[in-house]
């Protein structure tokens, strides 16, 4: 059995993720791999509930939004991630623990570092293989979201924190990361991610 | 302003933490000081609603379980009882994060120092002034306890094992911890704590 691979698409609202892993899903499922997709916050009965809370819930306090973001991470990675890698499968998700870090950690100022000592353990070790961080002009992306939830709704220059909060995680975890221009068509996109696949030997030739 | 308390009390399910709190905030009353009930997990609006996903929801991954009880925590010591306390208030709580550390941390094996790291950062420096642990034989308070929950209703070897796990973190923070005979009548009990407070000048006389 070769291995499951887990692969997040990261990004500010409206970039583009929820299209490039659908496909991805569709390239790899051709290739006869069987592929799990999961979205943060969320993918589990627990997290969908606490995904409720985080994004159409009232205000909250900083660290109980780092610490729910935490919760239903640990809840998808214990659930649904790692049974599934441990199958073979691949895991595509909307999001991962990078979301936290830009979000949390640094656009709202609780310190990257920190916000990764709460989410160290909720992951026990089971971190992406791949973080492809779509990239694009914050503004252009915020256009394109249609339907704003809380934390989407928040003004622009959040988001350029949020942008700022990426490139920091980047800076330090360029082998975990992948940086694509989220300004391309997905098409475009999803045929450099196959290739990038290939040239790392997960994927067989065509 | 004479400055605002924090006392939790701690101990296992149906051991009398809750008479006690309401016993001693009529102490405190009669003598003029304004008291504000709390209890974890709970408090606020959301943190009510992460108990009900905690105590009545399906099961959880460890992790989960303590990330949530750390999250309600976060939302309860910002929005209630560090504005209590810059008020001058009292804040009497029934549980805090000795819970976490006995329950999550000892007696499900997360360890309690791995707990701590994601409780700090909720909790931000504004930690109980007292935490009374009311100590007793573990198998009569679970016979005392009426209407069991889904944590209530485990079996009585965990019980046991947060035992261990309050005496562990006793054993660590006794500069904090005042231990008492739950086996004995709240009247008696709170006379006992009244006595406490008042030898720590917390207290005016009568």
């Amino acid at each position: 059995m070769s291995p499951g691979r887990y692969l997040a698409v990261e990004g500010t609202e409206g970039v583009g993720k929820t299209t490039l892993n659908r496909l991805l899903t569709d390239r790899l499922n051709e290739r006869g791999v069987e592929v799990v997709r999961v979205r943060e916050p969320g993918g589990t009965p627990l997290g969908e509930q606490i995904r409720s809370l985080l994004l159409h819930g009232d205000d909250m306090a900083d660290w109980t939004e780092a610490l729910l973001f935490a919760a239903q991470r640990s809840e998808l990675v214990t659930r649904v991630i790692r049974p599934a890698l441990s199958q073979g499968k691949w895991v595509l998700s909307d999001r991962c623990f990078y979301s936290s870090l830009a979000y949390q950690g640094y656009a709202r100022g609780l310190g990257v570092s920190r916000v990764w000592s709460v989410n160290a353990p909720a992951l026990g070790g089971t971190l992406p293989d791949l973080v492809v961080w779509l990239e694009t002009d914050h503004g252009a992306a915020l256009l394109r979201q249609e339907q704003p939830d809380r934390i989407g709704s928040e003004d622009a220059s959040v988001h350029l924190q949020v942008w700022k909060g990426y490139r920091s995680v980047w800076t330090t975890d360029r082998e975990r990361t992948l940086r694509m221009d989220g300004g391309r068509s997905p098409q475009h996109s999803v045929a450099v991610l196959v290739s990038v696949l290939e040239e790392r030997g997960w994927l067989g030739p065509c």
